[in-house]
C-alpha cells in the first residue's frame, strides 16, 4: 500500500506511545481500518459499543499517558462523546479520530446516513470542541500539520483532541514524519521563576509546620516521581485527594491518608488543615471529594501549583510550569528540613470488623488485606469509589475513580483498556450492580482478548448512592434484577471465567484467596445490604442532598 | 406536596398524550422523581442506561406521537445524546428533560461534579442545540411558558425538545395550566392555497399517468390516514421509500412496494420513474434507502410536498402545510379519476425458497409468513432492515427501521418503547448479533416489565453490513462471539423466556409456531452465512464502497 494520511496519523500516534486503538468500526472508517491492521506497532481493539470504547481509551489513558479511539461520524462519536467528556473533566488526553464522509459529498451537502439530512456536516464538530482542547477537519492539503498540532496540543495540556478524518483524506498521499512530534518543554521565565523562589523560601521559612496536599492533575502533569522523590528526601505529613488517590506510596513515611474536607478523619484534617503552611499540587477543591466544599485552607496558608502557574499567598506566579514549581520546593525543602520533625503518623486502619455480617466495613476489610504491590484498582462512581478512599493502597498500586466527571459504569471499560495497557499487572475491579448495567458488554470484549481481571460485583439492589441522596425506598433507585454470576458465560462462547456469589465474609475471604493469582476472569458477586453505604460517603451525600434543594 | 414545576412540566407532558417517563434516575433528578412516581397518569420506566432510554423514547414516540426522556446533567444527557439526534435527524418529539445542579450553585460557578470543572453550566446546552428544535433553561420565572414553548415547537415541527430543569427549579411553586397547550394550526394563506389548487388540477390533467411516492414525513406529520383514504377514493400505484415503510396497507390495491431508486424491483421502478407525474409526499432522498441517490425524477415530473411547503414543477408555494396539499390533491383526483385505469400491479413476491438451507432468502419468506395485521416490526439498521424492505406488510403493521441516522444497536431499547406504548400488539424484532451488543442490557428490562416481544438475533458472525462495504474477512470486523440464548436469563432472576438456536430453515419454522402468540419473550438465535446479505442490500453497499473513496 502507498504511504498515506491514515498511515501518517497511525505513525504519530504510536510516536505518541500509543499502541492500541480502541472503537467500533463504520463504513466511514473502513478503509482506514485496513492501514490499522496493517499498521506494525499498533493493534485493533474493537468494543462492543462507542461509549465503552470511549471509557476503555480513558483507562488506557490512565495507564499509558495517552490513547486513541476511533468511531464513526454521528451515530459513533455522538455514543462515544460522554467518554469524551470525562476525559476532557478529568484531563486524559485521548484522542478521538472520526471517520466522516468523503469531502466532496460534504461538499455537495449530501443527505447521507448518519447526518442529521440537513447538509451540515459540521454539527457534531461544533460539539466536539465543547469537550476536547483541539480539533481538527482533515483535508489532503492540511492532514499532517493539522495533525501534529491536535496531537501536540492534547498531549501537553492533557486533554482530548478530536480528528474529523473524511474517508477519501484518510487515503490521500503523504510522507512519513520526518521529524519527531518535538513536545514544547515549556519553561518559565528567569524573572518569575527567581521571584516565586525567593517567596517560597520566605514562605517556608515563617512556617514552623509544612504539609504537602497533592491531587490528580500532579499525577497527569506526570510528577508522580518528583513528588515521591521529594517525599523521600525531606518527608513531610502529605495526602492527596480521592481524585489523585495512588500517586504516593501509602505506606511511606509520613503519608496520612485521603483528605476529605470535613469528612476526613480526625487525624488527616488536623494535619492538613491545622499545618501553618500546606502546599497544593494540581489540586483542584471539586464538590463529592470535599464533601460539598467543606475544605477549611486559607489563601494565607496555601501554595498552590497548577499546571502552568503558582500561588504563595495571594500572588500568583504566571506562566510556571508545575514540574519547575514542584522542583523549587523540593529543593527548598531539602535545605530547611532539619527544622522540622519527621512526621510519624500513618493513614487511619480501617475499623475492625469481627461481626461476620457481610457489610461495607467488611467488604473493604477484606479488600484491604487482597491487594497487592503494583495492582491496578479501579472503583466506580457510588459506594465503590467512596469506600476505596479509605484503602490503604500498597506500593505502586494505579488507582482509578471518576469522582469529578462521576458517570456511573466507567470503570468496567476502563478495566478493559486498563488491562490491555498492562497485561502483566492484576486488574481488580469494584463497581456496583447499578453501574454494572449500563457497560456489561465488555465483559464480553475482556474474555475475548483473554483478559483476567477480578471483578467484585457490589450487589445491593439498586443505585445505593442514590438512595443515600434521596428515595432510599423509591421504585426509581431499583434496577432489573440480573443473574449477575451468569453473565460471562452468555457473553463468551468458550467461557473460562470462575464465578461466586457470596453472601458471608468467610465466603467472601475464601473465594478471594482462589481468585488471588489472576490466572481466570473472575466475577464475584458480593451481596450487600441494600442501604449500607461507607461512612465517607454518607458526608458527602447528605451535603449533595442539602445542595440539590438549593441551600449551601 | 405542593403543586410545583415538576407537577406543571408532568401535567402538561401529558397532556401531548404521554403517558410515561424513560430514563436514569440521577442525583440532580432524584427529586424530580418523587414528582414522577407520585402522579397519577404518567409512568416512570427506568432504563438500563441513557442511551437506550432515548432510543426506548424514540421508539414509543413512533407508537405514541411523542415521549418523554429523563436524565441527569452531564454524564447523562450527553449519555443519551445520540439517541436524540437520532429522533432529530428522523423526526420524532422526544422532550429531553435534563435534571440540573441548583440555580445557585449554577450562579456561584461551582465545580460540582458531572461537569467539566470549569464552572460553565452551558456547555452542554450549547451541544443539545446542534440535535433539537427548541431549548429552555428553567428558573421559578419562566418555567411555565417556557416549558409551554418548547411543548408547542418540539410537536408542531416533530422533533425533539430540551429542558434544562435544575434541581430547586423543580421543586419551585407553580400553578396548574388553565388552559389546554394550544397546538397551532397552521393554515395557508387563501391565495397561496388557490394558486396551489389551480397548479395542480394543471398539471394532473396534463398527466396522462400518476403515481403516489410517500415516506416518513407523511407519517410524522400524520398523513397516514389522509393518504389512505385517497388511495382508498381512487387507487394510484403508490410506493413508499424504505423510512416510510407501514405507512400505508400494503396489501391494498395500487401498492406495488418499496421503491429504492435503482437498486428497485424493476415493476416498482417502471411504475414510479415511468409515471408521467409522481406526487412526493414527505419525501426526502437520503443515501442508502436509495442506493446512492439513483433515484430518476425530475423537477417537471414532480410534485413535492414538505411539511410546510409544496413544489409543483419549479414552482415552489410556502407557508402550506402537508395537509392542505394532500387535501387539495386528493380532491382533484376523485374529480379526475375517472381517466385513468385502476392499477393492478401487487407488490413483488419473494423468491421462491426450496434449498432447506436457512439463508437470508429462506429467513425474509418464514418472516413474511409470520407476520399478522397489527404487528409492530422493527428491523436494525444493517441485513435486518434491507432485507425487511422486501416484505409485504399486512394492514396495520406498524414498521420502524432507523436509515437515515441509521445507529445501529437502536432497535432493541426502541422495541422496548414500542411495546411500552403498546402492550397489546404483538411485538417482533430482527437485529443482527452486531448490533445487538451495543444495547442489549435492555432484555432486562423488558423481563422486569413482563413484556414478551419476538426476537429473530440475525447470528451472521459479526457486522455482516461493513463486510459487504468493505473488509470482508478483516478481524474488524468480528465481534466477541455470545451465547445468545443465555442472555434473557442472565439479565433476569425470575426468567420465563424461550430461547431456540437455529441452524436450518424447518427449525425455524417450527419455533416461528411456538413463538406466535407471544405469551413469552422469545429469542430466536438465527444462524446465517456470514457473508450471505439481502440483494437490495447489495446494491446499497457496493454505491457506499464506491462513495468512500470519494467517486460518485
Amino acid at each position: 500500500m502507498r504511504y498515506c494520511v491514515a498511515d501518517y496519523l497511525l505513525d504519530r500516534l504510536n510516536e505518541c506511545g500509543i499502541a492500541h486503538l480502541f472503537g467500533v468500526p463504520g463504513d466511514y472508517n473502513l478503509q482506514f481500518l485496513d492501514n490499522v491492521i496493517a499498521h506494525p506497532q499498533l493493534g485493533w481493539v474493537g468494543c462492543a459499543n462507542e461509549l465503552n470504547a470511549a471509557y476503555a481509551a480513558d483507562g488506557y489513558a490512565r495507564c499509558n499517558g495517552a490513547a486513541a479511539l476511533l468511531t464513526t461520524f454521528g451515530v459513533g462519536e455522538l455514543s462515544a462523546i460522554n467518554g469524551i467528556a470525562g476525559s476532557y473533566a478529568e484531563y486524559l488526553p485521548v484522542i478521538h479520530v472520526v471517520g466522516a464522509p468523503c469531502l466532496a459529498a460534504q461538499l455537495r451537502g449530501e443527505l447521507m446516513h448518519h447526518t442529521l439530512g440537513d447538509g451540515d456536516f459540521q454539527h457534531f464538530a461544533r460539539m466536539a470542541k465543547e469537550v476536547t482542547v483541539s480539533q481538527a477537519a482533515l483535508t489532503p492539503e492540511n492532514a499532517c500539520y493539522e495533525i501534529d498540532r491536535v496531537l501536540r496540543e492534547s498531549l501537553s495540556k492533557s486533554r482530548p483532541g478530536y480528528l474529523l478524518l473524511p474517508s477519501d483524506v484518510a487515503q490521500a498521499p503523504a510522507t512519513k514524519p520526518a521529524h519527531s512530534l518535538a513536545l514544547h518543554v515549556q519553561s518559565a521565565e528567569t524573572a518569575v521563576l527567581d521571584e516565586f523562589r525567593k517567596a517560597a523560601q520566605e514562605k517556608l521559612s515563617e512556617s514552623r509546620s509544612v504539609a504537602l496536599l497533592a491531587d490528580f492533575l500532579a499525577l497527569r502533569y506526570a510528577q508522580q516521581k518528583a513528588l515521591q522523590q521529594w517525599m523521600d528526601d525531606t518527608p513531610l505529613p502529605h495526602a492527596t485527594l480521592l481524585m489523585g488517590k495512588g500517586l504516593f506510596d501509602e505506606g511511606q513515611q509520613g503519608f496520612i491518608g485521603t483528605y476529605s474536607g470535613a469528612a476526613s478523619e480526625e487525624g488527616i484534617k488536623t494535619a492538613i488543615e491545622g499545618a501553618e503552611l500546606v502546599v497544593c499540587v494540581g489540586v483542584k477543591f471539586t464538590d463529592t471529594i470535599t464533601a460539598g466544599f467543606t475544605q477549611k485552607l486559607t489563601t494565607r496558608q496555601t501554595i498552590d501549583i497548577q499546571p502552568e502557574a503558582a500561588r504563595i499567598g495571594d500572588r500568583w506566579f504566571s506562566g510556571l510550569p508545575m514540574s519547575q514549581a514542584v522542583e523549587v520546593l523540593h529543593q527548598l525543602c531539602k535545605r530547611q528540613v532539619s527544622h522540622r520533625p519527621v512526621p510519624h503518623q500513618k493513614p487511619p486502619a480501617l475499623p475492625a470488623c469481627e461481626s461476620g455480617i457481610l457489610d461495607q466495613h467488611a467488604l473493604w476489610q477484606v479488600v484491604q488485606n487482597f491487594l497487592q504491590p503494583g495492582d491496578i484498582v479501579l472503583a466506580d462512581q457510588g459506594t465503590a469509589a467512596f469506600g476505596a478512599a479509605t484503602l490503604t493502597l500498597p506500593a505502586g498500586t494505579t488507582f482509578i475513580a471518576q469522582p469529578l466527571w462521576g458517570s456511573i459504569g466507567y470503570t468496567l471499560p476502563a478495566a478493559f483498556g486498563a488491562q490491555t495497557a498492562c497485561p502483566h499487572r492484576r486488574v481488580v475491579l469494584l463497581i456496583g450492580d447499578g453501574s454494572a448495567q449500563l457497560t456489561i458488554q465488555e465483559l464480553g470484549s475482556m474474555q475475548r482478548d483473554g483478559q483476567n481481571p477480578i471483578i467484585l460485583l457490589l450487589n445491593n439492589e439498586g443505585y445505593t448512592v442514590e438512595r443515600a441522596i434521596h428515595g432510599a425506598e423509591q421504585r426509581y433507585n431499583d434496577i432489573a434484577p440480573w443473574n449477575w454470576t451468569q453473565l460471562p458465560q452468555a457473553m463468551h462462547l468458550h467461557c473460562q471465567a470462575q464465578c461466586w456469589r457470596v453472601t458471608e465474609t468467610v465466603q467472601l475471604e475464601e473465594v478471594m484467596r482462589k481468585a488471588a493469582k489472576a490466572e481466570r476472569l473472575t466475577l464475584i458477586e458480593v451481596v450487600l445490604p441494600k442501604q449500607d453505604i461507607p461512612e465517607l460517603l454518607q458526608a458527602v451525600t447528605s451535603s449533595l442532598a442539602r445542595r440539590n434543594s438549593g441551600e449551601n
